[in-house]
């Protein structure tokens, strides 16, 4: 009678064998959790952002301060109040030009992509493609909501929009419809790997064609540590293909619990259906949490008053400790890991939370056991993102919101377990 | 391909009309909106509850408070933060005894009704009960998840046991099952009414026998005006059956977001199968909002821990003022309906936000236009309410959020319209 998480979605299983695995293990240095720092977080500060925002209410709308109070804690608009001045700091900071009623501000970046899921995939067949491996979030969303979640697997990055194209037509022959492509192109979770502008060009122009709505989702683009940024899909869209998905838990912290979809000007090419777009997300939410709280949108809309429509500043030494963060992760991949054979290897990411590392042996759920009750350390197999089983020697390791000191201690702690493993096979082949 | 309003939910259609018309006739006084009144609310005092929690949690968890305010604006436990606290509230004021790891704090009631309407029926076939007419939030919900809501129509409240145990009949006949039945026992949304204690128990006996989980959605249950508070169908129930739904919507203020789902001790006698659905709920929350805003559940905490756990004393002046609205409708309706004929009645709500009122002639969409263009007054249809197209001569009156002055002169406008039908009506059949 119940639907249970291992009916509903595989995943869940994993996630919560996660999250026991780190309260069975507290003296464990985890890898595993993808969380902002927490250095960064000045909720006092933050908190006092929520009148500033009141007296801009007030002014605007020329009401009392008292009277702001009250409107901000009654029933609002259920896509949201602060939809300007997220489409300011979304156009300062992302290049995401856009006018304010086509943003719905949501309950947090995961209800935008649950309420895109279900207006998108509406009838039997419909499907979503998802970069092979990719976020639990939508993974999750298409499990619980019944929509079949169909990978795209892409060993060159050049490759993928013609093996979307030929996904795209295998589904058609198979009586399915291709409705949406999940991406996080800017500092892949869980990769870390960017896709490069000439590439999310070509696959905007297969979308076009082939009518699918491109889910941008966009958490880790202002943490970008060198080098130019890539323009966002959004941006480069012209076809009336992409619905950006933007969050503030990143930037500032998850506990406001404030996201955002932004829907294109056109639905490949037709105003009524982007303003159809944006009337049904909004009428999905309203049966799903009504509106955003408005003290949540108070306090971010504050603070985007007070640093004058961008996050940069913000944001700025954050991206010095993700940096100094990833460095130093590097650094000691390479003095542990890096005499250990040519079939360790592990990616630079420009920026984000992410690192991904393959090994010469398989790394899943017993070894993540093995790593974390043998040495202390907890990393996450980055199967447990695949959506067909592949992936199997790949680790992924958040650099994000470990102490730079704990990332020597568990690089050395997992070089240990690696070490032992390949000694471990090399007996067995002897 | 975009699934909008329209197709999704025809109630949705009816919701954006009465928006609108709200809007294009802002001088009208509105007896549409069901809101708590916002002469109540206290953003300042209420926002110096946040730092009282974080304190609490400091000195419970051996942290600093700069500590606690780190963990509060971070991720945090899917399920909730401050469950004991609403466990005690929950006992205190509403007679719930739960253990706190049995309620799930959500964002905002509706959440929480949307998540045991999917957990519970997952299957084709699974079909939700509600008495007719219902509050909105639970038909949009059934509506836009695909589930078929059945109506328990009802004139005499003891016959109700009886009703429903044939209307479980019928779908059994028809291959359906019933899984749920949403009720709102105390101060019904749209009604007004209450289902004794004794009817209570007869459709829990009903529930229990047919193992159809009662969704207990208690909004308005503090807001009595006279007489014995009846006990919570929860509170009555032995067989596990009962899911109870709380908000602070309306107790403290919408803004909070804050509601909750508590799971009975066992379902229908099986301990597993309770924690079954406490997980299940939770699984399908971290994939619609990830987590509660723990900034929002500290506000929440902060009160109650302020207040003692109970609040009754913070709702003590809003009882106060719906009182006396509620006084003053009824006196209203007294002096400008009493003396038009017999067939035009209502009920004395003896709590909550609603009245019902019936007239002897049709009152739909054509009829709010004609009392908002020509009277300035906007009445609700309760045939809005409706599962049935039932319900084509009532209306529901709220009187929460409306200026004592504007009922006088809403009931005035209003009787000026029901005078012009009554006698448009006897000159047609003269």
């Amino acid at each position: 009678m119940v639907r249970t998480g291992s009916n509903g979605s595989p995943r869940l299983a994993v996630m919560n064998f996660l999250n026991e695995i780190a309260g069975d293990f507290p003296d464990a240095i985890s890898f595993a959790s993808g969380r902002p720092a927490d250095a960064f977080f000045d909720l006092e500060r933050w908190l006092a952002a929520i009148p500033a925002y009141q007296h801009h209410v007030a002014e605007r709308s020329g009401i009392s301060f008292a009277d702001a109070g009250r409107w901000l804690a009654q029933y609002g608009r259920t896509n949201g109040v602060i939809n300007e001045l997220i489409a300011a700091q979304l156009a300062a900071d992302d290049g995401v030009l856009c006018e304010a009623d086509r943003v719905i501000v949501t309950a947090g970046c995961q209800e935008a992509i649950a309420l895109c899921v279900q207006v998108l995939c509406g009838a039997p067949g419909d499907v979503i493609i998802a970069r092979n491996p990719t976020y639990i979030g939508i993974t999750g969303v298409a499990d619980l909501q019944g929509v079949e979640i169909v990978p795209l697997n892409c060993a060159v990055d050049a490759h993928l929009p013609g093996e979307l194209r030929d996904v795209v037509l295998r589904l058609r022959r198979e009586g399915k419809t291709a409705r949406a492509l999940y991406l996080i192109p800017e500092f892949d979770n869980p990769t870390g790997s960017v896709i490069g502008a000439a590439v999310r060009r070509d696959m905007l122009d297969a979308c076009a064609e082939e009518r699918i709505v491109v889910l941008e989702d966009n958490p880790y683009g202002m943490f970008r540590f060198e080098g130019e940024r890539t323009p966002t899909m959004y941006s480069l869209d012209q076809a009336g293909s992409v619905i950006y998905l933007g969050t503030y838990s990143k930037t500032l912290c998850p506990t406001v619990r404030i996201g955002c979809a932004v829907v294109p000007p056109t639905l490949f090419g037709d105003p009524a259906a982007s303003r159809g777009l944006v009337a049904a997300l909004g009428e999905l939410k309203s049966f799903l949490t009504v509106n955003t709280s408005q003290l949540n949108q108070a306090l971010v809309g504050g603070i985007l008053l007070e640093e004058g429509g961008s996050l940069a500043g913000q944001v700025a030494p954050q991206v010095d400790y993700y940096r100094a963060n990833r460095d130093r992760l590097i650094r000691c991949l390479e003095a542990e890991l890096g005499g250990l054979g040519a079939d360790i290897h592990w990616n630079r990411p420009e920026g984000g939370f992410f690192l991904t590392l393959e090994l010469p042996f398989r790394f899943g759920r017993d070894e993540v056991l093995e790593c974390a009750n043998e040495h202390q350390v907890i990393p996450m197999p980055m199967s447990f993102f695949s959506l067909d089983g592949s992936q199997q020697q790949c680790i992924r390791i958040a650099f994000s919101n470990v102490h730079p000191e704990a990332i020597a201690k568990g690089v050395e702690r997992l070089a240990g377990y690696v070490r032992r493993k390949i000694g471990e096979t090399a007996d067995a082949t002897v």
